[in-house]
């Protein structure tokens, strides 16, 4: 078992646990965007999220939200971000699937990505491409 | 009823819409970070997070699973990110609960929020006021 999250998950390597069931591990990120960011983990491994079975994913999601309400009703923020960052072009540094829980505080300077535009015919052509019948 | 994504989901108001079944819709964001930036949302109006019940958390996540594969498969994006900006103070523009999913390009620009330390003993006092027991 090489992968770090694993580790954590199993207590081979210490972490600062918000939370812990059976399936599940919320802790502390040590290079946290925002103070109380935290990351929530299944103790089963799997990659990224095509990889995971949709009963984990639910366990996973149903302590997202646990820690949500945690973090406004113990830390008082106004509001939080949920984020995957799925493979690493998305910024997946660790190949464990994880869902990033981020404290936000009004006019903190975090800055959302910009919005485009499409261009004629764009949206008609890429929801051809994607759409699931 | 006043809520945009709740006439979306009424058929309503028109959209793109990439998946649906009988809890939950995904449509693509007419203001996408990237091509093919998708929403999905529950057909039961939540405003955020913690009004959402679990059983439709679940719902929502199955079909986000759905859209990134649809994603990987049919644009052959390398990955994408899956993000809820949950309340105001978190960029949430739209008061019912939707996760954004967005596709991803090694080198697309798109850079994430910075990451800092925690001082001495400050993670553990961010853990002891949100640790759940």
């Amino acid at each position: 078992m090489s992968c770090i999250f694993c580790k954590i998950s199993a207590g081979e390597i210490p972490s600062y646990k918000v939370y812990e069931d059976e399936n599940t591990l919320a802790f502390l990120d040590i290079n946290p965007v925002s103070t109380g960011h935290i990351l929530v983990v299944s103790k089963k491994h799997f990659a990224n999220f095509e990889e995971a079975d949709e009963e984990t994913l639910c366990q996973v999601i149903k302590t997202v939200k646990k820690i949500g309400l945690s973090l406004k009703k113990n830390l008082a923020v106004p509001g939080y971000n949920v984020a995957v960052n799925n493979d690493p072009a998305a910024g997946q540094a660790v190949p464990h699937l994880h869902f990033h829980v981020i404290p936000r505080l009004l006019d903190d300077g975090l800055k959302p990505w910009p919005p485009k535009k499409y261009q004629e015919n764009q949206a008609e052509e890429v929801l051809n491409k994607i759409k699931i019948s």
